[in-house]
């Protein structure tokens, strides 16, 4: 059951011998998703043992070069080692001519085909699901239109504990109730009514697990509340706290706005990246971070993040 | 007076954690002229220390993913780095359309001009000249149109020798005449001619230099007389010799087709690169090649070749 991030690359526009540019995997159960695609991504897949073959779906937050020029080779790659899987791409509407573009000119030796979930809304929404999976989108604040993503296990199924089907001789019409965390009413021979709270019956065997993706942005209002309570947050720190103007100019974030984001969204740990190349000591930035929130780590290439399963009941 | 190869890339179509796609740096007298740009190639700019801001002029070879991904983001970085030099891209007539639609989506902030010279020639032709260096480019045999490049330093001018100008009380002409490497003719009071020839009176200073790139490419027959006798040549050899018939198909060498090319044309030293991804043990390229041509070198990522000055006289 991973919940695992690993960080491909920590650099911001322009690389530099040890970092490449934004990309990083996040793999929950099993699968794995690519969330921006900066020039290098193969590289880091290779160097952190992930294959491309292994990448379900990709999330592009916008397209400027540092997040997207390394998707090119990839999808080549892909088409050269046979894939045969579909891939959809979240990105905004932007990215549609460049695919296809690419695709006039590359598309010879893809024979998996490639969908573009073009992204537009104007608050969190879901745009994936499986039975355990959750993954939202939403607007960050940038130069171009730019996308964060939240991906949230779904809240897991109830376990009845064994004793109380006994105690209360429960049916099973009962117990799926349980599992779907409702209480169980029954109808006494007095006309009374017995409910039963799903916490007397049952619990949740886990803590579903979220990573919040805050690409390129400037801080906004909403941000905090969007990403609330997540236990990864991944937030760019473009910029050392004293460079607050150059960060507002360009829409990206200091390292003390990212704290704040995290401070005020109340997520368990803070991830940083997206370094200029001003300074590329991510230490610097990480202890700027720590005077506001101490759970901060700043991402270097090849960096991994897991998320642990914390087992209830 | 350097004259020397930076390998920067050494993978084939596909890239791995040790090799990045080709790309190599030549660096001609402080000229730095960047040969193929596959993904990566700002990466391996920076390991080993060399600006993209001293880049001179980028002559790529075809447009097939693995030698061309990495322009975008490079050109994108000399935007950011304020370059003003205009820089030239020698590139076939099919780059046009992909330079084209970069700068629609990503030219806002590349401030200095692109110049594409499209490459056409059906056999060799030079493209680019100073005083002292001159670039041919030469069609290859690859599936799609795919050039070769020859930089060789031009004959210097002689350098007179000082003893003789007293010896034969030289005029500032026949000085002249001698710089050119010409001889000297002189009408004698009797009417019949003295001829001095060059060597008697002058010598050259140093042996000029030359490099051949031959990125993929099939054999074929006029290959060897094109790049007869270079100092250096770089030969793609993707396949080890057992796999003729994919490299035939796939239009590449193997190991012994570049050592053949390279024994053929009389070169100094063969330099071998593009490695099929089946074997990444270049050192299994290179005692192929050497079988045929004991002056092999297998390139790994930032191997680096200097053609050293043979001075003269």
């Amino acid at each position: 059951m991973d919940f695992r991030l690993t960080v491909l690359g920590t650099a911001s526009a322009k690389p530099t011998a040890a970092r490449h540019q934004s990309a990083q995997v996040l793999n929950v159960h099993g699968r794995f998703f690519l969330i921006d695609c900066g020039e290098g991504v193969q590289s880091g897949l290779y160097t952190n043992r992930i294959s491309p073959m292994k990448i379900e779906s990709v999330f592009i937050s916008h397209i400027h070069g540092d997040h997207i020029f390394g998707l090119f080779g990839l999808l080549s790659t892909m088409g050269m080692i046979s894939r045969t899987q579909p891939l959809t791409i979240y990105a905004p509407p932007s990215f549609g001519p460049l695919l296809k573009f690419f695709l006039s000119y590359y598309g010879e030796g893809i024979k998996f085909e490639i969908r573009h979930h073009p992204l537009s809304m104007k608050e969190p929404e879901e745009i994936y699901a499986t039975k355990s999976l959750s993954v939202s989108a939403f607007p960050l604040n940038h130069k171009i239109e730019t996308f964060g993503f939240i991906f949230r296990e779904k809240d897991p199924q109830f376990n009845v504990k064994k004793w109380k089907i006994d105690e209360y001789s429960l049916t099973l019409t009962e117990i799926g109730c349980v599992k779907r965390g409702e209480p169980v009413r029954r109808v006494l021979p007095d006309g009374g009514v017995l409910e039963l709270p799903v916490e007397e019956l049952g619990y949740k065997p886990f803590e579903p697990r979220s990573f919040a993706y805050c690409s390129d942005t400037a801080p906004f209002p909403e941000e905090a509340s969007w990403v609330r309570g997540v236990d990864l947050l991944y937030h760019e720190a473009t910029y050392q706290k004293t460079l607050e103007d150059q960060a507002q100019a360009r829409f990206h974030s200091t390292t003390l706005q990212a704290a704040r984001c995290a401070l005020e969204a109340g997520v368990k740990k803070l991830v940083i990246g997206h370094y200029s190349s001003r300074n590329l000591n991510s230490k610097d930035y990480e202890n700027e971070c720590r005077t506001l929130f101490p759970e901060t780590y700043a991402a270097d290439d090849g960096d991994v993040f897991d998320i642990p399963l914390v087992k209830l009941g």
